[in-house]
């Protein structure tokens, strides 16, 4: 029995003419919403007791239990419902990373038919940016000079800006604060990208802070 | 006219039997869902056009301008649409950073009938941890312990996890790497918390790298 049993009241919940509800699936460690489906009120109840996604599939019309097939099964840390109790918010720990039947991630990638990453926290984007400047130099980038230093060049600024984090802490400067910061950030993502370690795998240490 | 003018097909979109799409609104920043409305083909256009949202409002059925009596407008920064053509996900700013009619951040905020604050990346999850031991100490928490210490004990321990992540990179050891980064992350948070500045805000910081 998992632990959401009793997180949605299964039957308060206003499902639509069709006996369904939209539940929207959002990765837990950066937020990305991954796809939106339906369910009824049966694949919500065999999803709070199984801890697994369960949907209802419009166009095959049986209950669906994502990813029995592809193995892309989609373990729910949390469950939440809306003001209206009319649509249900998951997130969710994607197994194989693939949510879209595409073989995207997400289904929600598409601007003018055209396939753009979808949006997920600010650092998993800046991440994302510096990660492809590795991949794909370009000549004038400031991301590009530092790979080039190598971790010599890379390291020296992870010391400068976390010692300008220390002073404007002392000054107790909220502005100088959140712009320091967000300097050692980017210089900590360079450094993950320049090693090849993803920020998801730092994010998976820092939930284990949370509890 | 808004840059997203032909961020979608509107008419390749497929409405359901009430010429509806649901549309998700996801914060710009740290990718919290903080709502789910409908759409129609003119509500979509006029998002397209201003760069802000409009829906349909079912139980009104009319056109809705979200934010036009609250002030609470959603400026549009990004709008995709999924595999389906059936869905749209939007990236907002949301004016006044409240979504809901209930005053609260997000719609999607009940578990088990009680308010739980709608989930977010990691790095946000972690801070609002963090900031609320500030407010609410607990005796046995490390966190506090820090606080406690206040600005020479939590920049203290800037100094040492900095240079751990120094080390871990030039050992090129990933698993350390993605733990020194984790501790890192985290005391500067605690920082950050310390001095009442809003991982919100250094993440505006960073938007501006993303150019």
């Amino acid at each position: 029995m998992s632990a959401l049993i009793n997180a949605i009241p299964t039957l308060q919940i206003r499902y639509n003419e069709q006996g369904l509800v939209p539940a929207i699936a959002q990765d837990y460690l950066d937020g990305t919403v991954l796809m939106m489906a339906w369910m009824n009120v049966e694949s919500l109840q065999k999803t709070l007791q199984t801890g697994e996604a369960w949907y209802w599939s419009r166009s095959r019309q049986e209950l669906w239990h994502k990813g029995a097939t592809s193995g892309h099964l989609q373990k729910v840390h949390s469950i939440r419902y809306d003001c209206d109790s009319d649509a249900l918010l998951m997130t969710i720990e994607q197994i194989g990373d693939i949510a879209c039947h595409t073989g995207e991630r997400s289904c929600f990638h598409q601007i003018e038919g055209t396939k753009i990453a979808p949006p997920a926290d600010t650092l998993s984007q800046v991440y994302r940016v510096v990660a492809d400047r590795l991949v794909h130099p370009k000549p004038e980038s400031y991301t590009c000079k530092l790979f080039e230093g190598g971790d010599n060049k890379i390291l020296k600024k992870i010391g400068e800006e976390s010692a300008e984090v220390v002073m404007a802490c002392k000054d107790d400067d909220k502005e100088a604060i959140a712009s320091e910061v967000a300097d050692l950030l980017y210089h900590t993502l360079v450094a993950l990208a320049y090693h090849q370690v993803d920020i998801r795998d730092v994010y998976r240490k820092l939930q284990h802070r949370r509890g």
